[in-house]
C-alpha cells in the first residue's frame, strides 16, 4: 500500500474517533415519537442491506472480481458513516439533526459513494477505494448542504423536490463517478474485456433485486407516518413501471433480453422516482418507472458502448445509465409534476450538482490514480490471497 | 415476440396507467393507526423480499435456467400488482380498503402466480410470464373474492379460516399450475431433464431460507397487533415443525437427504398453518408443521415421479408438493383446530378454490400455448443474450 | 442414522409437542404497548435472517460442502427454538417473559449453537447436528440462568453487562465449540485440507454481509425505544471499526488481503461491542471495534493455524478468532467502559461461562462422537443425494 494513503487514512481514524460525538440522545418527547424514530431505525436497516447486498452483490457481475467487489463495498460503506459523521460534526455545513437522522444521511452519502465507484469498479485497489470515501464524502455533503439546507444562499431551504435523492444521491454520485473515470482509465484497461458469466450473472441479479425490494424504504426514510404510505406505493408502482419497461426495451434494441439490462434497468424506476416519490399519484408514478426504464435500457443498449469508443474511458457498471441520466429525469419530471415548484431553484439546484460533482470528480480521480495502479485489472487476484 | 401478445401487454399497461388510481390517502384516525400502518408496510417489505429474492431464487434450481428465472421472476412481480391494483379498481369485485392493505393483497396475488409459473418453469418465453401474469390476476381475484368477501353469495364474509393463504394464496396457485402443465409440456418437454448442480442448488437453498424467515409476515400481515406475536410464533414453530420431518422423511424415502426436499418440504409448514396461523396454539402448530414436512416430501420423493410418468406432464418445481397439498391440509386442518368454524362454508371454499383454479388453469394454460414455445427449454441460452 | 439418536430425537419432538405450552398471550396492556412488542417482532426476523441466512451462509465457504452447510443449518435452528421453549417451561431456570421475548431469547440460543457447530463443520453428519442443537440448549439456558438470572445465587441479577451478547452468546458458543473438537477431529480429518473457491467465497461474503446489516438489531433486540437509536448506533460503529481494522490487518499479516479475513473479523466489531452496545458512547464503540477487529485478524492470521498444529485439531470456521477471543475481549471492556459496574460479578460471568462452555462441550462432543462419522468429511457426496 502506498505509504502516504496509509498515514492520510491512519490520521483520518484518529480524527474520527476524537470527533464522532454525534448526538446520541433520543431527541422524542413521548413514548409514541420514540416508537416513531425505531421505525426510521428499521427503514435505516432496509438501507444497510441495499449498501452492502445490494450495491455489492450487483457489482459481482465481473466474473473474476467478485471478492474485490464485495470487499471494497465493505470499506466504502465503513468509512463513509464516520466520515459522515465527522463532517457533520465540524458545524461547517448543517447542523445534525436527531441520531437516527444522521445515521441516514450518512447511508444515503456511502449510497452516492458506491454509485461512483461503480465507474472504476475493477481498476482501483482496496485502499484506493478507501481513499475515495475520504475524498468523497465531503463534497458530496457540500453539495448536499447547498441544495438542502440553504448552503452559499444560493437555494433557499425546501425549495427543492427531492425527498428520494435522484439528484443528492444517484445524479451527484453517477456524475462525480465519470468524472473520476478520465484518470482512472488506462489504455490496456480500455481495451481490456469485462466478462460476466452465469454464476456472478446470477450474483448480480440478487444483488438487484435486494436493491429493489428495499428502494421503498430508501425513498421514505425520512418521510413522516402520514406520508408514507402513498409513497411507499409510489415507488413500488415506479420499479415494476422500469422493470417491464426494461424487458420490452431490452428485446426491442438488442433481439434478446441481456442479464446486464434486468439486473441494473429494472431499477431505474427507483431512482428517477425520487424527487417525487411523496408529492406524485400512483398512474404518474408508474409512467414515470416506464420512462426511467426505457431511457436506461437505451443506456446500457446503445449509448454505452457508443460513449466507451468516443472517450476510451470505461464506466464499469454503466452508473452514468442507472443513476446519472434517470437520477437528472427524476429531478426535471418534479418540474412538470409538483404543483408549486420552485422551477428555478429545482434546475438550478440540479446543473450546480452536476457542476460540482463533475469538478471534484475530476480533482479526486486525479489524486486517486496517483497512488496506486492494478497491475492485473477486473481480477481478484491482484490484489487478495486467494 | 409474439405479436398479438405484444399488443394485448402494450394495450394493459396504457390501461394501467389510466386504471391505477388506487386510494393513496391514509384512512388513519391518529398518529397511533399512522404508526400502525406503518408496520403493514415493514411486513409488505418482508413479503416482497419473498416474492423476488425467496421465490426468484428457489427456482434457480434449474442449472442453466438462473438468469432466466429470475427475469421472469420481476416480470411477473411487475406485471401482477398494477393489474391486481386494475382489477381492484373496476369495482366489479370487492371494494378496496386502505392503501397498504391494497398493496400486501395484490402481493399474496404476485405470490400465487409465482407458485402457478412454478410449474411450467423453463418452458415459457419470458413474455409468456407476463402474459399469463395478465391472465391469472382476475381469476385470482374472482376466487378470492367468492371465498372472503361474499361473492356471488356462495360464502358469507369471515366464515372462511384462511388469515395466511392456505387455501387462498397456495392451494389456488398451485391447482392453477396444475392446470397449466397440460397444454404446456410438449413430449420433447417431458422427456427432457431439469438438473441443477452444487451451484444452482446452492442459490435455491438461498431463496427457501429467504422465505422461511420472512414467512411469519407474510402470515401475519393483515393480523391485528395484539394479535401478531401469538400468530408469528405459531408460524416459526410450524415451519420448525415441518424443516425436521423434511430431513426424517427424506432421509427415510430416499436414504440420503436431497437438496430439493431441503429447499422445498421444509417450507411446507408455511404454507400448511396458513388457515390457522391466529387461531391455533404453539403444539398444535407444531405437530402441522411436521404432518406438511412429512406429507410434503412423500411428494417430492414418491408422488411427483409417478404422476408425471402416468400423465406425461412436468410440475418443474413440483408446486404440487410444496403449496398444493399442504395448502389443502392447511384448510382442512382448519376443520378441527378451529372452534365455532362453519365446517360447510370451510368444505365449500376448498372445492370451489380447487375447481376455480383448475378450469382457469387449464384454459389459460391454452391460450399461452398458442402464443409461442422455446427452442430450448430449461435453457438461458434460448431467450437471453448470454 | 445411529438408531439410539433417531430415538432420542423423535422422543423429544413429543415431548416438545407436550411442552410446548409457552404463553401466547399478548401482556401488553396498551395499544401502544402493542406497538412495540410488534416492533421487538420486527428484530426478532432480522436476527432470523442472521441464523439462517447469515450464519448459513457464512458457513459455505467450505467447497463442497456448502448444501449440507445449509441443512445443517436449517436443522440446528429448528431443534434450538422448540427446544429453548422447551427448557423455559420446564420452570427449571428463570421465568418465561413476554412471548416475543422468549421468541428472541430462543434465537439467541440459537446463535451460540450455530456458532458453536462452525467449529466442527464438515465432520458430522446431519442428524448429529441435531443431536448437538438437543444437548447443546439445555447448557447454554444454564449458563444464561446463572449469569442473567440469579440462578445458583452466584451473580446478582442485573449485575452483568451483557446486553447484545459478548459473553453469554458469542464467547459460550466459541469456547463450546472449541470443546467439541477435541473428540470430533480425527487424524485424517486434522490432515484434510478445507478448500474454498471464487463461488464458495462469494456465498460465504453473502452471509457475512447479512449478519453484518442486521446485528445492530441482533443487539437491540430487547432494549428500550428509548435506548434503541443510540445502541444500534454504538453497534454501526464497532463493525465500521472492525471492518476498516480487519484490512490494514489482513494486508499487515498476509501482504495480501484473504477473504476468510474479510467475511469473519470484519464482524468482530459487532461480538465485542454487544457487551456495553447500550452504554457507551459512539466514539468508544468505534474503538472497541477496532480493536476486536485487530484481535481477530490476529487470529484468523497467525493463531489458527498455530493453534490447530499445537493441538492437531481442527476449528472449521475459526469461530474462537471471530466469537470466542472477541466475545471474551466484549466481556473485559464493559470493566473500562461501563459506570458503576459490579467488576467482580463481571470477571464471575466470564469466568463461569468459560468453564461451563469448555466443560459442557468437551462432554457434549464426547456423546455426539460415538454416534457416527463422516465418511468423507467436507464432502456433500457423503450424506446428500446430489
Amino acid at each position: 500500500m502506498n505509504k502516504t494513503v496509509k498515514v492520510v487514512i491512519l490520521t483520518f481514524l484518529l480524527l474520527s474517533v476524537v470527533g464522532l460525538c454525534i448526538a446520541t440522545e433520543v431527541e422524542a418527547s413521548s413514548k409514541l415519537d420514540e416508537v416513531i424514530q425505531v421505525q426510521k431505525y428499521f427503514r435505516s436497516i432496509h438501507i444497510m442491506a441495499m449498501l452492502l447486498a445490494g450495491f455489492g452483490f450487483l457489482m459481482v457481475f465481473v466474473k473474476k472480481y467478485g471478492r474485490s467487489a464485495i470487499t471494497a463495498t465493505y470499506m466504502m460503506v465503513s468509512i463513509a458513516i464516520p466520515t459522515y459523521f465527522l463532517v457533520e460534526h465540524t458545524g461547517l455545513f448543517s447542523h445534525p439533526g436527531p441520531a437516527i437522522n444522521s445515521l441516514i444521511l450518512a447511508e444515503f452519502a456511502a449510497a452516492s459513494l458506491l454509485i461512483c465507484a461503480g465507474a472504476v469498479l475493477g481498476r482501483m485497489k482496496v485502499y484506493q477505494y478507501i481513499l475515495l470515501g475520504l475524498l468523497f464524502v465531503p463534497f458530496y455533503v457540500f453539495n448536499e448542504w447547498i441544495l438542502l439546507s440553504g448552503g452559499l444562499g444560493l437555494i433557499p431551504i425546501d425549495a427543492i423536490a427531492d425527498t428520494g435523492g435522484s439528484i443528492v444521491i444517484h445524479a451527484f454520485g453517477a456524475i462525480f463517478g465519470f468524472g473520476l473515470i478520465f484518470s482512472l482509465t488506462s489504455k490496456k484497461e480500455y481495451k481490456c474485456e469485462v466478462p460476466s458469466d452465469a454464476t456472478s450473472d446470477r450474483f448480480s441479479l440478487l444483488g438487484s433485486m435486494l436493491l429493489w425490494i428495499f428502494w421503498p424504504s430508501f425513498c421514505a426514510a425520512l418521510v413522516a407516518p402520514k406520508d408514507l404510505i402513498p409513497t411507499v406505493i409510489n415507488v413500488v408502482l415506479a420499479l415494476c413501471g422500469s422493470t417491464l419497461a426494461t424487458y420490452f426495451a431490452s428485446v426491442g434494441l438488442r433481439k434478446k433480453v441481456s442479464p446486464e439490462d434486468i439486473a441494473n434497468a429494472t431499477l431505474a424506476g427507483g431512482v428517477a422516482i425520487g424527487s417525487t416519490c411523496d408529492v406524485t399519484i400512483a398512474p404518474i408514478a408508474f409512467v414515470i418507472g416506464i420512462l426511467a426504464g426505457l431511457l436506461s435500457t437505451l443506456g446500457f443498449a446503445v449509448i454505452k458502448e457508443k460513449l466507451q469508443h468516443l472517450l476510451k474511458k470505461v464506466d464499469t457498471c454503466g452508473v452514468l445509465y442507472l443513476h446519472g441520466l434517470p437520477g437528472i429525469m427524476g429531478g426535471l419530471v418534479a418540474i412538470f409534476v409538483v404543483k408549486g415548484l420552485d422551477v428555478k431553484s429545482q434546475l438550478l439546484g440540479i446543473v450546480v450538482t452536476l457542476v460540482v460533482a463533475l469538478v471534484s470528480g475530476l480533482l479526486v480521480g486525479k489524486i486517486v490514480s496517483l497512488t496506486g495502479k492494478m497491475g492485473k485489472p477486473y481480477d481478484d487476484e491482484d490484489q487478495l490471497e486467494v
